[in-house]
């Protein structure tokens, strides 16, 4: 997708070393960051540099290629598997983390010869990469077959192409149908506490020139009750195989809304966020995170300065759950790139085989 | 309520000056403002130094007491409405509001003499600060009949006691509860875009010594989901004759989860909050407010400066509206400081009549 104009990927591979957009800084700063080794890589994932369930995938597949790259001769196995452990360790929640970890180490195993183990890590990297941009791409054109000449959709989070190689996947049918001249308009929410919504979504619609207008989470419910809006359209983290959906926090209550103001509410995702082993939704272990990302707020200040501010009282603690989960009853249905299905175990089981 | 272990009321009249503690620099700082006219304390009321439906009309009763004392002899009447419709001209969703500046309209009206009705003014408005008192209080010990040994409450935005003269409406049965020696722990919701739950409401449980733990808007679903919460009290802004109830944005959205999850949903508030000349909720006028609010968040540096920081990207939009309607059918019942009753008409009328 476009950057004042030019095309990026989130994240990609340059002489070794992991580039990715540094997120933590948009949409103030525009820096790319270059990790140079799986550590840092992993790190970087760990204090979300990198974020959402594919980018977190990418840059997990990246950072097992970067281990076999560096992993000496002899030991070569016991390091790769080192690696795998560090990069797993460092968020629980994200199918395609895990995903992309596993398949570089079965293609490592697989392959026989240090050399051609470290070329099969790059190479299976890269198509974990590539295989994430085209499912980006085609779940757009997938998606805006739900589309009519002119729609309104709400979405949460950042499910775009921040979160993703390219494209992203609840924002990609946006993108798709934008480009193709239909008229779509966003409402954001802005996702506390990090605000994913108010600094990606908005920072990305707006450099695709899509129109969009940002609203507080707790304003949901008001916008439904309006009837302005056809269709709400979320990412997801991890897709159990019965169809519940673990994604941002906020995206149940979102679902609950939708069903009682009769908007269909669907979850855009790869294949590869889809986990049959795990059964149902209260499987998925939910991220906790530092209270310290309610309490404070980083922001941008009238003279420029990227600073943090603490909204409460000092002393005040604060839960901080990462993900709800999303009853599959909830689901209109599930947007991949090999069709739109019903969030249900036999749909799911079926498409998992095409 | 306490301040630093000194007692306190939100709003207070004192030698002609309204007094009000500044809920813009709360948690950070505390300080009380002093409105000589009753055109400074309209603007204090529009610029939220004074917030919350019951504090918002008790200042508006005393800036009618100010306009009462400073109209000149000859034009009293005149000068009089055009003080009410000043100061009825600044917020536009809380009954208590209208109700305030009514009250103190009619009661100036039948006193005979200018001198007769400035008394009038100045007796009136300190009655209604001193019945919204009342009412909290009385609210505090009804509402408390609901609370077992051990009750943890799901609160929204602040209906503490900043938001009234004292005590609070949502909030005083926690302290009722808290003082008597009950166990009562709270949530808090942020309360974005203003964050009246991060920083006036965890305030005000520190100063009485609540435990309570902050959540983000979007995550009320997941602590429903997991079981931990007894029951949801807030408070109102307008109570329609049907029972609809106008309050904060997310109120909706909280009491449809409340449902959802078979959780008790209770609106505490006095009576002047009751509108039987409003049918239903969707004749109460819901107030937007500037986007700003929405794009900016204000809190305290490290180094303990008071600082606006942008969240947004330059340039992005926000819908900011400050209520929602929550339907009479999703609410289980009022809290009122004549008893509990449930939200439809014919409690309504017949609580209005005692």
């Amino acid at each position: 997708m476009r950057v004042n104009g030019v095309s990026y990927r989130t994240v990609w591979m340059e002489d070794g070393a992991v580039k990715m957009i540094d997120q933590r800084l948009l949409p103030f700063r525009f820096e790319v960051g270059s990790l140079r080794t799986h550590q840092e890589t992993a790190e970087a994932i760990r204090n979300m540099t990198v974020r959402g369930a594919g980018a977190i995938g990418v840059a997990a597949g990246y950072a097992m290629a970067q281990a076999a790259l560096a992993a000496p001769e002899s030991g070569f196995n016991g390091a790769m598997n080192q690696a795998a452990a560090l990069i797993s360790g460092t968020r629980p929640t994200a199918r395609n983390l895990f995903y992309a970890v596993e398949r570089v180490l079965e293609e490592v195993e697989a392959a026989s010869g240090v050399s051609a183990k470290r070329m099969a890590a790059s190479a299976t990297a890269q198509a974990i990469a590539d295989e994430d941009a085209a499912a980006g791409e085609r779940i757009g054109e997938v998606g805006q077959s739900l589309f009519g000449d002119s729609t309104t959709v709400l979405t949460h989070c950042n499910a775009g192409w921040l979160a993703f190689a390219d494209w992203g996947t609840a924002l990609a049918p946006v993108y798709r149908a934008h480009r193709d001249g239909k008229h779509v308009r966003v409402f954001a929410t802005e996702t506390r506490p990090r605000g994913q919504g108010a600094k990606l979504t908005a920072w990305e619609l707006s450099q695709e020139g899509v129109p969009h207008t940002l609203i507080p989470d707790a304003a949901s419910g008001h916008l439904l009750r309006q009837g302005q809006v056809n269709v709400i359209l979320v990412g997801a983290d991890r897709i159990a195989a019965n169809g519940d959906v673990a994604n941002k926090i906020g995206t149940y209550t979102l679902a609950l809304l939708a069903k009682a103001h009769r908007v269909p509410f669907y979850v855009a995702a790869p294949t590869t966020t889809i986990d049959l082993n795990c059964p149902s939704g209260d499987r998925i272990p939910i991220e906790e995170r530092a209270d310290e990302e309610v309490l404070w707020t980083t922001g941008i200040t009238e003279d420029g300065q990227i600073t943090r501010v603490r909204t409460t009282p000092e002393g005040t603690r604060a839960c901080n759950w990462a993900f709800d989960v999303t009853p599959a009853a909830l689901i209109t249905g599930l947007i991949t790139a090999r069709g739109i299905i019903k969030a249900e175990p036999k749909a799911i089981h079926a498409i998992m085989r095409l």
